[in-house]
């Protein structure tokens, strides 16, 4: 039995930055080296980024990206690398290169091209079709395959297995939602004892615009045990020694090799002392509340970092959504660099103020205070002539949330933070949040976390922290927007916990209001409920992006048009 | 030669809206009856609206879709109606039905799904594999198909006529762009000269969020001449006689019938006096600037009037962009559902009030003047704190666009009017712009007009009208944002004539920045709009939709990641 050494290289990379990208696998690849792999596996696309989206129309951005893998792989010695990279030609391919020796051996050509949810593949890239060619790696046939190739049970892995793969390597660009990394498990621990194969599943990490690329990246062996599992979130290299089981070359007929065709082979060990063995890592994953929470750290730091910002400003209400907006900032960016904004008005209840500054206390952020009431004055004069004879209404609400979203826009341009949003998923569904108020921002950071699992993110904060961080006042009280006196959100909102179900089944799971009626919730609600979510798709169609952390986020995701009378 | 009588229906559909989509299906149906027509041809996936978008996931639209057509097959007689809706099956299809006699004959499954430009329908279809069946209609042998089918030489079209089809019909939802139509009728002229048979091309026609679908629904004789043309723009109905030319039912090999299948016979004159002939209509095609024009002034109407809204603000500030959106919103609308609101500052200079008052009497809408100084001033107050030994500049220039867009949207929350936009293409390119300032509203009318268009637009408006609607001095004075005293935009961006070659580049033909060098323009200068155009890219996301003319529009046309490092 050959004994390989591999690596699963997980690193954050960014679109778009080529260079930087190279340097980033050139530094993973030289750890690796260091490690005495045979063998490193990097991210799908990993000389680009993912997704890099229309990046891949430019025909400069491809060929820079080619020539940036013939520098890599002219760079590489013993140790094999497979790198991702969008492969030029008369069709573009994503692809894998298989480097060794200074050179390219071959390359790997994607063959099933997600082009549903968050993906559009087929947008840019056209499908392997050809069969999948094999690379003989120290002697261990190796077949190589790119993300979505594995998720089909008698697709890319299965065939490579029948014909003669020893060794699975499957690059991965697989972004995070809460739960995938159970599903992906359960899928390679069958994939590989049907392969009767090992398989190492490098994954991307690091967050990408709505996207986190939550990284675990895996191995399992050919009995479909996990062997080892990299940490979630962090860049890591994760290396494990296998003891590759060798059979005949085709299993599919018995026949000693392909047909006619003679495989790459690529002699990794020549001379070479046998390293010591290395002892499998298996990192524990997070529990569900921790993990969520961070994933939104994680996407809201790459997301401010990756565009050149290092501060951010955060509308403090003394509520709990900007308050777990603030906590993240502070674990993303360290409290130093994380600006709460107290915007009180006319209507603002005291705790809304000696909330939000125990919360600053608590989390060691700086705080400015930025009363509204002149210019909230300024626009009740400005507009009576206009608005002569009418009652008070929605108008005289959203004027204040358009005053604050001014206020944090002006603080953002003037010393160049950027503006976090508070809305969380409930809000933006029902579209109880004002355009241009509240919705101003850079990034919203909890916009798919529903109301309900604020509280419980909250709840699990303090106590991991062993502490009330968010302080226990604002657990507490209810809801309120302080639009108008006395306003609570469950005045014009249902309880959440009727809401968010509804609003799951509605958005993620895309049943009727028929269906949802029929698993129990009451007519006129589901009806309302649908109504709202539709109607206010031109809302959301203008709030920034957000970490992605459920099945459906309000973005790619889900692409519904704003002209719409489907009444659901 | 059999005589066959075909209507190409152009209707504007409703997207979500079936019932009322297959009222106006019936109604147009009743109308070729009348007409006396054996055949009539509905755009594409008629009974949903163009495009349904995430609508497609939900099985009860797609069952509900189905039963439309059901129910519209019941009530046909001898007229064979061709509709456009989703089949729902293993796999969805983007299909045809062939209805006729109170049922369905038979369906057609599109088999070329694009998924370019603002195209994604292999995110919901799967495409037709098996060939393609014709249907014989009054002893005519009719190939159907659907849009993208017949942009391919070598595809269904030219595989349908070499099985023996005398006619072809295509069911379109051809978005607009400048010289779209142009496009089709060389490729139509073409197609049906190879294949030797005439074609019938019903178009969709209004606005669906994004898109204009422009009509013009085309008839082109088996010797590749242009017979008929509809309406631009608006709803039609082309009926022509065509003299069909028989021939072996396959053409491919001569034989009498395709091998062992029997076709779908609908006999669609039994008994019938031959009406009399009908005189084929070759509408007339607008001129440039018209075409676009009418482009915008279809678009602002649907997406206003579709999403229930009757009337629009505007802010006027004498300039040439608000200018041209009041005078299409005034065509599209009609003037009594147009506001122009004049939102005047310490910074606005005197013309600005009477060229806007001026704008405002040619078009015959109504003013609101709500001088934006007590809140200018609070504001200045409010952060004098926060912005304490800061220099003045951006922030403060923001600032007052921000006021701006709060008192729009203040006005339409009040009196439910949506606010229109005013920003051209090179605004929204390059960022010149303020978020949630005069980038707040509903509709972006213009924001894929380049300025050096607007002009041209402007002065077309004018020689159309016979009499300056837009002002003499709005058209000659430079632009200005006025947000300061005595800027221009000219003080931060290339002359526009310099500038929207460039953009044009950039955008719509993806040429790198070296390539755009190489054509001649300064190597600085495009390095710098390239950087402005990328790092744009966030406010651009959430601008609101409008009205795409050009072959790249910024919205679902151009899919660019925020967090991009690519320099161009």
């Amino acid at each position: 039995m050959p004994r390989v050494r591999v690596a699963a290289a997980q690193i954050n990379t960014v679109v778009g930055d080529l260079e930087g990208n190279a340097r980033r696998i050139a530094d993973a690849y030289d750890a690796a080296v260091a490690a005495e792999c045979d063998l490193v596996v990097f991210p799908e696309l990993t000389v680009t980024g993912y997704p890099p989206e229309d990046l891949l129309l430019r025909p400069a951005f491809v060929a820079q990206a080619a020539e940036e893998v013939a520098k890599l792989a002219a760079r590489t010695g013993d140790c094999v690398a497979v790198i991702g990279f969008p492969e030029p030609g008369r069709e573009l391919a994503n692809a894998a290169a298989v480097c060794a020796h200074g050179r390219v051996y071959g390359t790997y050509r994607k063959q099933l091209l997600p082009n549903y949810a968050v993906f559009d593949e087929q947008r840019y890239f056209a499908p392997r079709t050809a069969p999948s060619e094999l690379f003989v790696v120290g002697g261990v046939r190796v077949g190589v395959s790119i993300c979505e190739d594995a998720w089909s049970p008698t697709g890319p892995l299965l065939e490579q297995a029948a014909g003669g793969a020893e060794l699975l390597v499957n690059l991965n660009a697989s972004p995070y939602y809460a739960h995938r990394l159970r599903e992906r498990e359960a899928m390679l621990a069958t994939r590989a004892a049907d392969a009767g194969t090992p398989i190492v599943y490098t994954n991307l990490v690091g967050g990408q615009d709505e996207l986190v690329f939550d990284g675990a990246s895996l191995v399992f062996g050919a009995d479909g045990r996990l062997l080892a599992r990299a940490r979630q979130f962090d860049d890591d290299l994760l290396v494990v020694d296998l003891d590759v089981r060798t059979g005949p070359a085709d299993r599919s007929d018995g026949r000693p090799a392909r047909r006619g065709e003679s495989l790459p082979e690529i002699d990794v060990s020549a001379g070479r002392v046998p390293p010591a063995p290395v002892v499998a890592r298996v990192e524990p994953a997070l529990p569900f509340c921790a993990e969520v929470y961070r994933a939104l750290v994680v996407g809201t730091r790459d997301y401010v970092r990756k565009n050149g910002f290092t501060d951010v400003c955060i509308g403090l209400s003394g509520g709990i959504d900007s308050s777990l907006v603030a906590a993240i900032a502070a674990d993303a960016l360290g409290p130093e660099h994380v600006v709460g904004v107290l915007m009180p008005s006319r209507y603002s209840s005291d705790h809304s103020i000696t909330d939000a500054e125990a919360l600053a206390r608590n989390l060691g952020i700086r705080t400015h205070t930025v009363p509204i009431e002149p210019a909230h004055a300024a626009f009740d004069s400005m507009l009576a002539p206009v608005f002569a004879g009418t009652e008070a209404g929605l108008a005289e609400e959203n004027v204040q949330a358009r005053i604050r979203g001014n206020v944090m826009m002006s603080i953002s341009n003037k010393f160049g933070w950027m503006v976090l949003t508070t809305g969380n998923k409930s809000e933006m569904a029902t579209g109880y949040a004002t355009l241009y108020g509240d919705m101003a921002g850079g990034y919203a950071v909890i916009k798919d976390v529903p109301k309900t699992l604020v509280y419980d993110l909250c709840h699990d904060l303090n106590a991991r922290a062993g502490r009330a961080v968010v302080p226990v006042a604002v657990l507490e009280k209810p809801p309120s927007a302080e639009l108008r006196p006395g306003q609570l959100d469950q005045d014009s909102l249902p309880p959440y916990e009727v809401l968010d179900p509804i609003i799951e089944d509605y958005v993620e799971n895309d049943l009727s209001v028929a269906e949802i009626v029929a698993k129990g919730a009451d007519a006129a609600l589901v009806a309302r409920v649908a109504r709202m979510i539709d109607r206010n798709e031109y809302k959301r169609r203008q709030a920034p992006p957000g970490v992605r952390v459920s099945t459906k986020a309000f973005g790619k995701d889900r692409r519904l048009p704003i002209t719409n009378r489907w009444p659901g």
